[in-house]
């Protein structure tokens, strides 16, 4: 049996991300984490920490795929608007949720849970809660879109926690062959073999690594005896060509 | 005098971001050049290597922002189809461009000069080129959309040099101050301090280092009195918090 593949939006929020200051890690992250469960990411977009574009992208995403996940702006400040922001988007209450309150009561038992600590307590009325098991303030999700913060640090042991039982592991089969030619002498008969196998999708990516360099060619699909027999093809012909092909 | 700064958005283009493979770094590098420059980075987006979804975000892009940037799609093989998707945006011819197929016959005059190379001279009609001091394949320029390869070790030399010629830097004024006090103890003073202070843009980015963490603030504005008021009194205040606050 071959198990549908689902799609998902990624939504990174967050102005240190746009002006360069922050390398961002996290969509990455999710898109391997989501690929090897059989949701493929069909978008990442990055946006600022402003209302209007927090509430239209979560719409358009939320209508657009299976799955919506987005990260960052849900900490303790002014510029943590994204809780706010997804309540307005689906028109319903921003509320305090008992649960999470509760959550943070038991983390701050020796620290101060100042009002802007409490803040984080605070999400669009009806989600369901995330579990954080690295700074307990909780993720959440409300319909299709599954709420994470921007650190990666807590961001990526979360997600991993939470994938796990949410997903089960679905590996869409591949192969990957390596060549010494490039892509200029190649890429002519890759694309007549992709034209004749449209079930099959060939990557072509070329490599640089101190004096080497060469072609990484990733060939996937679900079914596995097509995706067999172009792999095979392809390799033949690198052969062929004394392109020193490798299989892995 | 105060320049006013312009916007843009940037498109990464390809399958191997989407799914993980590759971890992007374009758009940072794209964002901190542009930023030094006067040119905000208002939205970016990553999509796959599929004409429909180039076409769309092309012209959605080149309507909302001053300037577009892409990366990736511009290489020799079957998957490189950005050009062709960008002459579709614009409903103009997808042509070769005489001054390409010069650059590429003096590149590989060692080297066979494949129709896969050739396929990198094919662009929108009516193109500027984009000067490629790595690999020669140059980019190009089609209305206010900037269209670069996707591999960093040339995009990065190619676009550097390509905005040194075409925006003068224009820094937006800043100021850094670093805390050991944590967001959820300062979250509410600086969330006051920039509502009485809309000029101004107050940015809260947690760290941890090792056994250290506390939270870097980012202040930016135009006005440079304003910016140095609001600066001091974030400072004094952290001061009197016996947050140890550093000025950068």
């Amino acid at each position: 049996m071959i198990l549908k593949r689902k799609n998902s939006g990624i939504i990174i929020i967050g102005d240190e991300i746009l002006s360069g200051k922050t390398q961002d890690t996290n969509s990455r992250f999710l898109s391997k984490e989501l690929g090897k469960r059989g949701v493929d990411v069909k978008e990442i977009t990055v946006i600022s920490d402003l209302e209007v574009e927090i509430i239209n992208k979560v719409k358009l995403y939320s209508k657009n795929y299976d799955y919506v996940f987005t990260t960052g702006g849900i900490g303790p400040t002014h510029d943590d608007i994204t809780a706010y922001a997804i309540s307005r988007a689906f028109n319903v209450k921003y509320e305090q949720n008992k649960d999470a309150v509760r959550i943070l009561k038991k983390h701050y038992i020796k620290k101060e849970l100042t009002e802007s600590r409490l803040k984080m307590s605070y999400m669009p009325s009806g989600s369901t809660l995330i579990y954080n098991p690295v700074s307990a303030a909780p993720g959440f999700i409300i319909k299709n879109v599954h709420v994470f913060p921007g650190v990666p640090m807590i961001l990526k042991p979360m997600a991993k926690e939470f994938l796990g039982s949410f997903l089960k592991i679905n590996i869409l089969p591949q192969v990957r062959i390596s060549t010494k030619l490039s892509e200029g002498i190649i890429g002519q008969f890759i694309g007549e073999v992709q034209k004749s196998n449209k079930e099959i999708s060939i990557g072509s990516y070329p490599y640089f690594k101190s004096e080497n360099f060469g072609v990484s060619l990733i060939i996937k699909g679900e079914n596995r005896i097509k995706l067999d027999k172009v792999s095979k093809m392809i390799y033949e012909y690198l052969k062929s060509k004394s392109g020193n092909p490798k299989y892995f």
